[in-house]
């Protein structure tokens, strides 16, 4: 029934997710608090990362490490043009709702996005804009976060930046094109798990592996 | 504390497992039963062995695929003297206790070992001998399982031929040297998990991928 639709929709940019998750299946840890956002031991999913020159550079840095993983970043990060987060990556959990508009991401006055941004939530707010990023609240579910999204990137693609359970969603909804593995040899026995509560009849294809120092790259194409 | 064993240990025969695993962790799906052993649709999970030539060698059939997962394969299966596997391997978990004796496990009078198996569980029963298989019961836990096996073993290694419960017990009491995982892109949405209750100390290192047909091996050292 989708069939004229995705046809109609071949030419679009993607939408497309990386995640860092650990060997058992987790994209953050358990207890996330206000100073540990990524849970007990999260953080380190991102060692690989944050060492990186691609990422020091998107993060107006200098330097970093040069090795097979500068390649995968700078590739996830090229030709995004509006990302969608949910409600966890963009306040923690216990901030409650949006009544008195102070809370303004964990990123600082200037988020390092510079770019649209659609952040799931149940609560209404008027967007936000610093410098370049601007925050559009959509209350009305994931399509139309998704359509808002498709508007703004224009040619460009659609990045939904976690966590799990945004991914999880339009995984579930059949509406992911690409999924990027980044996992890193860590148990972190608890908290937000990929892939909970997605229907078991999604299926992927791998497009490609690539092994790095810390972490192994596994890209899937989610097949329609 | 460990450290003079350890170094004891270091020039003897190691413990592996390898295991097929979907992309949401699980190495069994859910509802298992008499007439599904692995859950529904778990049997997927083995959809890129069993077309395999080395698979069905080492099964007494002729043919099979031509593709790298062979090598892997081949790999495992050599140096292996004795097996260890858990209760749920041996027979289904509605079959009871051993009284009767009658259950001789899922693979007939030839089962595809012909090597000493040890089977985990808490009831006692008397060796049970298959042509060249013979199945010992073990009561006494991993560790007493572990040293019969390793003896029986000789120079060789020891293969902790699954379930995820029985993996996860040797990994998480700090016994396994090597794990291999075979990725499998699909979803099975419940089951048996790989890494469930197994400490997040833990560590591995990534010692080599491959990416073939429907699967990617990525196979870890478990770090001590």
């Amino acid at each position: 029934m989708n069939m004229p639709i995705r046809m109609g929709l071949s030419g679009m940019s993607k939408v497309r997710a990386h995640i860092s998750t650990s060997l058992d299946g987790y994209v953050a840890g358990p207890s996330q608090t206000m100073e540990e956002p990524l849970g007990v031991n999260g953080e380190h999913l991102h060692d690989w990362l944050v060492v990186l020159r691609a990422w020091r550079e998107q993060a107006g840095m200098q330097g970093g490490e040069e090795n097979v993983s500068n390649a995968v970043v700078a590739d996830e990060y090229a030709n995004v043009g509006a990302e969608i987060m949910g409600r966890g990556k963009f306040g923690p959990p216990d901030r409650g709702p949006w009544g008195d508009d102070a809370w303004q991401g964990w990123w600082g006055d200037d988020p390092p996005f510079h770019k649209p941004v659609f952040v799931l939530t149940h609560h209404e707010r008027e967007p936000l804009r610093l410098t370049d990023t601007i925050f559009t609240f959509v209350t009305d579910g994931i399509e139309s976060a998704l359509e808002q999204a498709r508007a703004a990137a224009g040619d460009k693609d659609v990045f939904i930046g976690g966590g799990a359970d945004a991914i999880n969603q339009y995984l579930d909804a059949d509406l992911l094109d690409e999924l990027e593995l980044h996992v890193v040899p860590m148990l972190l026995g608890g908290g937000s798990r990929l892939f909970d509560r997605v229907r078991p009849e999604v299926s992927l294809e791998l497009l490609r592996v690539v092994e790095a120092p810390g972490v192994t790259h596994l890209k899937y194409r989610v097949l329609k």
